[in-house]
């Protein structure tokens, strides 16, 4: 196994910088290229046909910014493409489905798991169908929470009553259900992670980007240099309001010096 | 003047619909392409510079169906686009400013008036420019309301708690101004008029399609065949879930046979 010295990280938006933050957290050395696709956020409520082509432009970019591995940090994209992704391209590419699952199945003592995700991530049952190849008795249920995005993106804090008022809407559909871990199926989702916790205290909730940068190791050899992690960023169009909010939330990651792609040409 | 056969109507996704449904409740034997762009909305938070780009594909694939003149249901597109769009093609192209703009004077008392919208709206200044334009005594104010879009296309209903709630805190703002009358800059708006004017009972909101609609006939000669008007709806990507708020809401317009463009063609 050769050490992974140059990696890609792409999401729809800017949630992956959730991503990016624990990769930082818990890895040394690396150069990282972090792509955000802003010009065509959000893919959560596009057709699956239409997420395909965009994930497909995605990679190319990051293939001609030289990296050797992609990370894909956005729910939507790991659920709906990963296979033909992988079918396409021959670099590694590693989605969120996995370690979020494994992650869920180490947490749970009830074996009943809830997904919240995108309307895309939900319908793709993709969370649900990989919890249950690995253990076909636990139960799972899904509930979209599509407002969750829009709240983040447009700076309503995770305390704000309209959050979590929202966070209550969508998390009551669990009432009855028994679940005692959730997976947070988005990555813009570890934002409101404390508002989560107070309305169900009684269950786990799964960042999937911790979960993926924990085991990162099992799908790549490291870099054994303790330098700190050199991050490029990439958007396809400004957005100025979410990196206020990115400089707000993250603290292993700086997000600044943004460098616009047209996305398209890819 | 040529009698107006074909006329193409688009916006960023679908709130446009509440558009053409002003405009076939007041006109007869008219052809209406529709264009929703719902592969790539929202366009309130992409830059201008993107913005123009999308702009002139819609109208380069109007064009291609023929139309002879366009109506842009888009608040984003017409206070940003407007002009260069003019200059760059020949046919007729009429936006939601002025039009607005005007039945706002008309409905003010106070002269005070204020507008709502996205944020690129907003921060355009587009509406305010006019109105001091026609009439320089009048002051105004501009709100951003974010949530408003991802709140109807997600199916919030218009006296959800949290619709009601997200209402009272964008108008708040508009506390202590004086304002008798408020623009609704954004073709989605008028899916809340009601609870807009339960928490301002005393404000006059404009329905800037309804104003446009009415006043179509000072920018063409319209049809005078009593015949039903024909209309052909094109999407960038299929969005089943706003189709169905549409059929829910809008009664002058049915919403169906919706065909597929490749918009990035254009």
């Amino acid at each position: 196994m050769e050490t992974l010295k140059r990696l890609g990280v792409f999401d729809s938006g800017l949630g992956g910088l959730t991503v990016l933050n624990e990769i930082c957290k818990y890895n040394t050395g690396l150069d990282v290229v972090y792509f955000g696709d802003t010009a065509r956020v959000p893919y959560g409520s596009r057709t699956v046909e239409t997420i395909n082509r965009y994930a497909e432009q995605d990679v190319r970019f990051l293939l001609s910014e030289g990296v050797e591995a992609i990370l894909i940090a956005c729910g939507t994209v790991s659920t709906n493409c990963l296979p033909a992704l992988k079918r396409t391209f021959s670099l590694p590419i590693v989605g969120v489905i996995d370690a979020g699952c494994e992650a869920a199945l180490a947490a749970t003592k009830t074996n009943r798991i809830g997904v919240i995700g995108t309307r895309a991530t939900v319908n793709s049952r993709a969370y649900e169908r990989r919890i249950r190849e690995l253990r076909p008795e636990v139960r799972t249920w899904g509930v979209e929470c599509p407002l969750f995005v829009p709240l983040i993106e447009n700076g309503f804090a995770p305390d704000d009553p309209i959050t979590v008022m929202t966070v209550e809407r969508y998390l009551s559909a669990f009432r009855d259900t028994g679940v005692d871990t959730i997976i947070m199926g988005c990555t813009h989702y570890p934002f409101l992670t404390e508002t989560l916790e107070r309305f169900m205290p009684e269950v786990t909730f799964i960042n999937v980007g911790k979960a993926l940068s924990r085991r990162l190791t099992a799908s790549f050899r490291m870099p054994e240099e303790k330098t700190p992690n050199r991050v490029s960023y990439f958007v396809s169009d400004e957005d100025t309001g979410f990196l206020e909010i990115a400089r707000r939330y993250l603290d292993a990651v700086r997000a600044d010096n943004v460098q616009k792609v047209n996305i398209e040409q890819f």
